[in-house]
């Protein structure tokens, strides 16, 4: 019997985002069922009933919710291209930055793009995003995971591509080549590898999104 | 040569008893070097500079941190006895449901508990513990990992026994048998675990910290 995979999920969600390109990289055929986030699907509540989120994976009926989670499950399952490297002090060292992402960088990036960009909000939005830059310097590769993307990379969707369209649409700067020139060239290299370029949505939505969100009247 | 491992930590942290815990599981002997929070020590900050918290676990030299990742980590090196499960579907639930303990019951037990369980914090404490209660109705086993402990357990030692020494310290009730009976035998099975009841700590150190810290003049 062949898999059934289902991907429960938004076109402008970054946290779908990242399981479109574990799918992607792995080269997954899958249905993609698009939730509506007011009226959510009695399926939604259902296979997640303590976030009621998505992204939701559902392989032959069964639900996996939470990105990451769903990231490393897909590394578990399909073989081919790996997403988390085997060693096991690598592994848990790619598991810490991308905790890093979720915990650290992406609310900083959120608080600063909502206060639009409010100088103390940007501030401590580049002291995490610091992190990830000494981070880089220190691997002095392409991507977080060397010569291609890992699961950190992956985390990190959302500072590549989406950052830029909040910049543009709110006309505010928050990462400069200047201040961090490797995370740039990481962005630059990352949307363009080609299962990232193959999943992510068209930038003018994202502007669109937000502009409306939390542009000004 | 054998290994050298040592645990940067404090006595009374529920954080640092998780790893404490997985290193009792799987028999591995290991140097506990205590950490003062007020004056970080400069290994800590070097171990750690994007947290600067406990635990951090170092292996042969090589630094790991945040307790979830390390018990991974543990698991993933140390044969013996399994912290995860092998089946790919069982582990991704197995995380899920740590990650719900952090995301979501720890920060709402953390506020009951700072708040002297003011009405509306407990009610959401209650609504966050009650996903954890449905899961062990559900499984039917003695622990959420089955027979034996698992992350799932190991992630939720702070609520099998640091939340009784604060009702204790602050005179308050947060998880009644009455409203929580899985989560009550859950919570009596656990701290009489073998693994787990060698290293908590005296419960009277904790009911003094919750004293000290959240007790009214």
């Amino acid at each position: 019997m062949a898999d059934e995979v289902k991907l429960h999920g938004l076109a402008g969600s970054p946290f779908v985002c990242r399981v479109k390109i574990a799918l992607k990289v792995k080269d997954i055929k899958y249905d993609f069922v698009v939730e509506d986030l007011i009226n959510k699907s009695a399926d939604l509540v259902k296979y997640n009933p303590v976030y009621k989120k998505v992204p939701v994976l559902v392989h032959n009926g069964n639900p996996i919710s939470e990105s990451l989670v769903i990231v490393e499950y897909i590394d578990d399952v399909w073989k081919g291209v790996s997403i988390l490297p085997h060693d096991a002090y690598e592994k848990a060292r790619v598991r810490f930055w991308a905790k890093v992402v979720d915990d650290k960088c992406l609310p900083a990036l959120f608080k600063a793009i909502g206060s639009h960009a409010q100088e103390q909000a940007v501030a401590e939005a580049h002291e995490q995003l610091q992190f990830l830059e000494n981070e880089l310097k220190v691997k002095g590769s392409k991507f977080f995971g060397g010569d291609s993307i890992n699961l950190v990379d992956i985390s990190a969707t959302f500072i590549a591509y989406w950052v830029g369209a909040a910049e543009e649409a709110l006309r505010i700067t928050l990462v400069t080549k200047d201040k961090f020139p490797k995370l740039k060239e990481w962005s630059d290299n990352y949307i363009n590898c080609q299962a990232v370029k193959d999943v992510l949505p068209p930038r003018e939505v994202l502007v669109g999104f937000f502009k409306s969100r939390f542009g000004k009247a």
